[in-house]
Protein backbone atom coordinates (compact mmCIF):
# COMPACT_ATOMS: atom_id res chain seq x y z
CA UNK A 1 0.00 0.00 0.00
CA UNK A 2 1.54 3.53 -0.91
CA UNK A 3 0.50 6.35 0.99
CA UNK A 4 0.55 10.31 0.51
CA UNK A 5 0.57 11.85 3.50
CA UNK A 6 0.22 16.05 3.05
CA UNK A 7 0.72 18.56 5.21
CA UNK A 8 -1.45 21.92 3.59
CA UNK A 9 -0.34 25.09 3.27
CA UNK A 10 -0.54 27.83 0.63
CA UNK A 11 3.23 28.74 1.39
CA UNK A 12 4.01 25.32 2.24
CA UNK A 13 2.55 22.43 1.94
CA UNK A 14 4.80 19.50 2.68
CA UNK A 15 4.51 15.94 1.51
CA UNK A 16 5.49 12.53 2.12
CA UNK A 17 5.23 8.82 0.57
CA UNK A 18 5.81 6.00 2.39
CA UNK A 19 4.92 2.38 1.38
CA UNK A 20 3.56 -0.62 4.00
CA UNK A 21 4.64 -3.70 3.04
CA UNK A 22 3.62 -6.16 6.07
CA UNK A 23 4.43 -4.70 9.23
CA UNK A 24 7.38 -2.51 7.59
CA UNK A 25 7.55 1.24 6.50
CA UNK A 26 9.70 2.19 3.54
CA UNK A 27 10.38 5.62 2.81
CA UNK A 28 9.58 6.73 -0.74
CA UNK A 29 9.63 10.24 -1.24
CA UNK A 30 9.40 13.41 1.03
CA UNK A 31 9.77 17.47 0.58
CA UNK A 32 7.52 20.61 -0.04
CA UNK A 33 5.50 22.24 -3.02
CA UNK A 34 6.13 26.07 -2.76
CA UNK A 35 4.20 27.85 -5.03
CA UNK A 36 5.39 31.50 -5.95
CA UNK A 37 4.11 33.60 -3.44
CA UNK A 38 3.48 36.76 -5.15
CA UNK A 39 0.71 34.83 -7.77
CA UNK A 40 -2.41 35.77 -6.90
CA UNK A 41 -3.97 32.87 -5.03
CA UNK A 42 -5.54 30.65 -7.75
CA UNK A 43 -2.14 30.82 -9.28
CA UNK A 44 -0.79 29.31 -6.07
CA UNK A 45 -4.05 26.67 -5.54
CA UNK A 46 -3.52 25.62 -9.14
CA UNK A 47 -0.18 25.05 -8.65
CA UNK A 48 -0.64 23.11 -5.81
CA UNK A 49 -3.61 20.76 -6.96
CA UNK A 50 -0.60 19.99 -10.18
CA UNK A 51 1.97 19.01 -7.83
CA UNK A 52 -0.36 16.74 -5.92
CA UNK A 53 -1.85 15.06 -9.21
CA UNK A 54 1.52 14.64 -10.32
CA UNK A 55 2.34 12.39 -6.97
CA UNK A 56 -0.45 11.04 -7.18
CA UNK A 57 0.25 9.25 -10.80
CA UNK A 58 4.06 8.97 -10.27
CA UNK A 59 3.94 7.46 -7.41
CA UNK A 60 0.70 5.23 -7.52
CA UNK A 61 -0.65 6.36 -4.62
CA UNK A 62 -3.59 4.42 -3.41
CA UNK A 63 -4.18 6.33 -0.22
CA UNK A 64 -4.13 9.97 0.79
CA UNK A 65 -3.42 11.39 4.05
CA UNK A 66 -4.39 14.65 5.10
CA UNK A 67 -3.25 16.59 8.67
CA UNK A 68 -6.88 18.08 9.52
CA UNK A 69 -6.77 22.12 10.58
CA UNK A 70 -5.12 22.99 13.57
CA UNK A 71 -7.85 25.12 14.15
CA UNK A 72 -5.82 28.33 12.74
CA UNK A 73 -5.54 31.76 14.83
CA UNK A 74 -8.37 33.58 13.07
CA UNK A 75 -10.95 32.89 10.53
CA UNK A 76 -8.90 34.50 7.95
CA UNK A 77 -5.60 32.32 7.97
CA UNK A 78 -8.45 29.21 8.30
CA UNK A 79 -9.64 29.80 4.83
CA UNK A 80 -6.80 29.95 3.40
CA UNK A 81 -6.23 26.82 4.75
CA UNK A 82 -9.16 25.63 3.90
CA UNK A 83 -8.52 26.51 0.08
CA UNK A 84 -5.39 24.67 0.02
CA UNK A 85 -7.09 21.68 1.87
CA UNK A 86 -10.27 22.27 -1.05
CA UNK A 87 -7.79 22.00 -3.98
CA UNK A 88 -5.57 18.92 -2.40
CA UNK A 89 -9.54 17.29 -1.42
CA UNK A 90 -10.56 17.61 -4.70
CA UNK A 91 -7.47 15.74 -6.83
CA UNK A 92 -8.01 12.70 -4.48
CA UNK A 93 -11.86 12.58 -5.21
CA UNK A 94 -10.71 12.92 -9.12
CA UNK A 95 -8.17 10.23 -9.00
CA UNK A 96 -10.42 7.85 -6.48
CA UNK A 97 -8.65 7.80 -3.77
CA UNK A 98 -9.76 7.28 -0.05
CA UNK A 99 -8.68 10.10 1.94
CA UNK A 100 -8.42 10.19 5.59
CA UNK A 101 -7.66 12.98 7.93
CA UNK A 102 -5.68 12.63 11.46
CA UNK A 103 -5.20 15.69 13.73
CA UNK A 104 -1.99 16.83 14.68
CA UNK A 105 -2.15 15.18 18.16
CA UNK A 106 -3.32 11.71 16.74
CA UNK A 107 -0.22 11.75 14.30
CA UNK A 108 1.68 13.08 17.05
CA UNK A 109 1.17 11.10 19.18
CA UNK A 110 1.60 7.94 16.70
CA UNK A 111 5.04 8.87 15.88
CA UNK A 112 6.51 9.70 18.93
CA UNK A 113 3.84 8.04 21.52
CA UNK A 114 2.75 11.60 22.73
CA UNK A 115 0.70 13.97 21.98
CA UNK A 116 2.91 17.35 22.45
CA UNK A 117 6.35 16.16 20.71
CA UNK A 118 8.24 19.17 19.41
CA UNK A 119 9.03 19.87 15.86
CA UNK A 120 12.44 18.77 16.13
CA UNK A 121 11.41 15.66 18.13
CA UNK A 122 9.32 14.57 15.51
CA UNK A 123 11.44 15.15 12.41
CA UNK A 124 14.20 13.12 14.63
CA UNK A 125 11.61 10.47 15.05
CA UNK A 126 10.90 10.37 11.32
CA UNK A 127 14.44 10.26 10.72
CA UNK A 128 15.00 6.97 12.58
CA UNK A 129 11.21 5.62 11.88
CA UNK A 130 12.09 5.49 7.91
CA UNK A 131 16.32 5.03 8.48
CA UNK A 132 16.86 8.06 6.53
CA UNK A 133 20.25 9.59 6.21
CA UNK A 134 19.17 13.67 7.66
CA UNK A 135 15.57 14.26 9.07
CA UNK A 136 13.34 15.64 6.91
CA UNK A 137 12.40 19.22 6.08
CA UNK A 138 9.43 20.04 9.06
CA UNK A 139 6.65 20.32 6.74
CA UNK A 140 8.11 17.18 5.25
CA UNK A 141 8.32 15.24 8.26
CA UNK A 142 4.51 16.08 9.41
CA UNK A 143 3.65 14.73 5.94
CA UNK A 144 5.33 11.55 6.83
CA UNK A 145 4.30 11.57 10.31
CA UNK A 146 0.68 12.05 8.46
CA UNK A 147 1.02 9.14 6.44
CA UNK A 148 3.01 6.97 8.75
CA UNK A 149 -0.26 7.46 11.09
CA UNK A 150 -2.59 5.90 8.51
CA UNK A 151 0.04 3.27 7.95
CA UNK A 152 -0.19 2.24 11.37
CA UNK A 153 -3.73 2.61 12.42
CA UNK A 154 -6.05 1.49 9.77
CA UNK A 155 -4.51 -1.37 7.58
CA UNK A 156 -4.15 -3.84 10.25
CA UNK A 157 -5.91 -6.36 8.23
CA UNK A 158 -3.79 -6.28 5.29
CA UNK A 159 -0.80 -6.71 7.82
CA UNK A 160 -2.15 -9.91 9.53
CA UNK A 161 -2.49 -11.07 5.88
CA UNK A 162 1.10 -10.12 4.32
CA UNK B 1 -18.11 38.79 -22.47
CA UNK B 2 -19.55 35.84 -20.91
CA UNK B 3 -19.44 36.30 -17.14
CA UNK B 4 -19.83 33.40 -14.16
CA UNK B 5 -20.97 34.33 -10.87
CA UNK B 6 -20.26 32.33 -7.91
CA UNK B 7 -21.62 32.62 -4.33
CA UNK B 8 -20.01 29.60 -2.78
CA UNK B 9 -20.95 27.37 -0.13
CA UNK B 10 -20.64 23.94 0.72
CA UNK B 11 -24.20 23.48 0.80
CA UNK B 12 -25.27 25.45 -1.39
CA UNK B 13 -22.92 26.97 -4.30
CA UNK B 14 -25.21 29.70 -6.33
CA UNK B 15 -24.62 30.18 -9.76
CA UNK B 16 -25.51 33.19 -12.24
CA UNK B 17 -24.54 33.75 -16.16
CA UNK B 18 -24.67 36.89 -17.53
CA UNK B 19 -23.55 38.37 -21.21
CA UNK B 20 -22.56 41.53 -21.39
CA UNK B 21 -23.42 43.49 -24.89
CA UNK B 22 -22.20 46.81 -25.45
CA UNK B 23 -23.91 48.09 -22.27
CA UNK B 24 -26.45 45.69 -21.54
CA UNK B 25 -26.55 42.58 -19.57
CA UNK B 26 -28.34 39.96 -20.64
CA UNK B 27 -29.40 36.66 -18.46
CA UNK B 28 -28.23 33.05 -19.59
CA UNK B 29 -28.73 30.82 -16.38
CA UNK B 30 -28.66 30.52 -13.39
CA UNK B 31 -29.26 27.85 -10.22
CA UNK B 32 -27.50 25.94 -7.76
CA UNK B 33 -25.03 23.39 -7.05
CA UNK B 34 -26.27 21.38 -3.75
CA UNK B 35 -23.78 18.49 -3.40
CA UNK B 36 -25.62 15.43 -1.60
CA UNK B 37 -24.58 15.95 1.92
CA UNK B 38 -24.24 13.02 3.62
CA UNK B 39 -20.87 12.01 1.44
CA UNK B 40 -17.61 13.04 3.12
CA UNK B 41 -16.39 16.39 2.24
CA UNK B 42 -13.93 15.36 -0.59
CA UNK B 43 -17.14 13.89 -2.55
CA UNK B 44 -19.37 17.33 -2.14
CA UNK B 45 -16.08 19.31 -3.55
CA UNK B 46 -15.60 17.30 -5.97
CA UNK B 47 -19.34 17.17 -6.98
CA UNK B 48 -18.54 20.95 -6.89
CA UNK B 49 -15.36 21.38 -8.81
CA UNK B 50 -17.12 18.97 -11.66
CA UNK B 51 -20.26 21.11 -12.05
CA UNK B 52 -18.68 24.70 -12.41
CA UNK B 53 -15.91 22.96 -14.94
CA UNK B 54 -19.33 21.76 -16.49
CA UNK B 55 -20.71 25.44 -16.33
CA UNK B 56 -17.71 26.36 -17.64
CA UNK B 57 -17.55 24.49 -20.65
CA UNK B 58 -21.27 24.80 -21.95
CA UNK B 59 -20.85 28.49 -21.52
CA UNK B 60 -17.87 29.44 -22.62
CA UNK B 61 -17.11 31.57 -19.72
CA UNK B 62 -15.17 34.30 -20.09
CA UNK B 63 -14.40 35.46 -16.30
CA UNK B 64 -15.32 34.13 -12.98
CA UNK B 65 -16.36 36.74 -10.49
CA UNK B 66 -16.66 35.46 -7.04
CA UNK B 67 -17.96 36.55 -4.23
CA UNK B 68 -15.66 36.95 -1.12
CA UNK B 69 -15.79 35.38 1.85
CA UNK B 70 -17.78 37.35 4.40
CA UNK B 71 -15.93 36.63 7.06
CA UNK B 72 -16.92 33.56 8.78
CA UNK B 73 -18.83 33.05 12.31
CA UNK B 74 -16.08 31.08 13.19
CA UNK B 75 -12.75 29.67 12.28
CA UNK B 76 -14.78 26.09 11.46
CA UNK B 77 -16.94 27.64 9.12
CA UNK B 78 -14.33 29.97 7.68
CA UNK B 79 -12.42 26.16 6.71
CA UNK B 80 -15.15 25.14 5.12
CA UNK B 81 -16.06 27.39 2.92
CA UNK B 82 -12.27 27.90 1.78
CA UNK B 83 -12.85 24.11 0.97
CA UNK B 84 -15.62 25.26 -1.44
CA UNK B 85 -13.30 28.16 -2.48
CA UNK B 86 -10.51 26.62 -3.24
CA UNK B 87 -12.27 23.64 -5.46
CA UNK B 88 -13.47 26.50 -7.18
CA UNK B 89 -10.27 28.89 -7.66
CA UNK B 90 -8.90 25.82 -9.14
CA UNK B 91 -11.48 25.08 -11.70
CA UNK B 92 -10.26 29.10 -12.89
CA UNK B 93 -6.75 28.21 -13.24
CA UNK B 94 -7.04 25.11 -14.58
CA UNK B 95 -9.52 26.46 -17.69
CA UNK B 96 -7.08 30.03 -17.50
CA UNK B 97 -9.90 32.06 -16.79
CA UNK B 98 -9.43 35.27 -14.87
CA UNK B 99 -10.83 35.05 -11.35
CA UNK B 100 -12.38 38.23 -9.82
CA UNK B 101 -13.39 38.72 -6.03
CA UNK B 102 -16.03 41.09 -4.78
CA UNK B 103 -16.69 41.45 -1.49
CA UNK B 104 -20.65 40.88 -0.24
CA UNK B 105 -21.32 45.16 -0.29
CA UNK B 106 -19.59 45.63 -3.33
CA UNK B 107 -21.86 43.65 -4.76
CA UNK B 108 -24.84 44.99 -2.92
CA UNK B 109 -23.37 48.78 -3.87
CA UNK B 110 -23.41 47.43 -7.59
CA UNK B 111 -26.93 45.89 -7.48
CA UNK B 112 -29.00 48.02 -5.19
CA UNK B 113 -27.15 51.22 -4.56
CA UNK B 114 -26.89 50.75 -1.08
CA UNK B 115 -24.19 47.99 0.96
CA UNK B 116 -26.71 47.12 3.16
CA UNK B 117 -29.46 45.52 1.21
CA UNK B 118 -31.49 42.71 2.22
CA UNK B 119 -31.51 39.72 0.46
CA UNK B 120 -35.31 39.64 -0.69
CA UNK B 121 -34.20 43.36 -2.11
CA UNK B 122 -31.48 41.58 -3.77
CA UNK B 123 -33.98 39.27 -5.30
CA UNK B 124 -36.46 41.67 -6.91
CA UNK B 125 -33.18 43.92 -7.92
CA UNK B 126 -31.68 40.96 -10.17
CA UNK B 127 -35.21 39.72 -11.57
CA UNK B 128 -35.66 43.97 -12.73
CA UNK B 129 -31.90 44.22 -13.95
CA UNK B 130 -31.96 41.12 -15.77
CA UNK B 131 -36.41 40.72 -16.78
CA UNK B 132 -36.60 37.87 -15.46
CA UNK B 133 -39.84 36.60 -14.69
CA UNK B 134 -39.70 35.71 -11.37
CA UNK B 135 -36.22 36.81 -8.67
CA UNK B 136 -34.46 33.81 -8.22
CA UNK B 137 -33.45 31.78 -5.21
CA UNK B 138 -31.73 33.84 -2.84
CA UNK B 139 -28.10 31.96 -3.55
CA UNK B 140 -28.51 32.31 -7.19
CA UNK B 141 -29.48 35.62 -6.80
CA UNK B 142 -26.27 36.50 -5.49
CA UNK B 143 -24.21 34.75 -7.52
CA UNK B 144 -25.62 36.81 -10.33
CA UNK B 145 -25.20 40.00 -8.89
CA UNK B 146 -21.66 39.03 -8.39
CA UNK B 147 -21.09 38.63 -11.89
CA UNK B 148 -23.22 41.88 -12.67
CA UNK B 149 -20.70 43.47 -10.34
CA UNK B 150 -18.07 42.20 -12.26
CA UNK B 151 -19.40 43.49 -15.36
CA UNK B 152 -20.65 46.83 -14.04
CA UNK B 153 -17.29 47.97 -12.60
CA UNK B 154 -14.54 45.96 -15.16
CA UNK B 155 -15.32 45.87 -18.65
CA UNK B 156 -15.57 50.00 -19.24
CA UNK B 157 -13.67 49.83 -22.15
CA UNK B 158 -14.95 47.39 -23.81
CA UNK B 159 -18.33 48.60 -23.40
CA UNK B 160 -16.93 51.91 -24.60
CA UNK B 161 -15.78 49.97 -27.87
CA UNK B 162 -18.49 48.16 -27.99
Amino acid sequence: MIILGIDPGTRITGYGIIRVEGNRFRHVDNGCIIPPTKNPMEERLGYIFAEVEKLVRQHDIEILSLEKAFFAKNAASALKLGQCRGAIMVVAHRAEIPLFEYSPNEVKQAVTGSGRAQKDQMQKMIKMLLGLPEPPQADAADALAVALCHGQRYPLAQKIIA
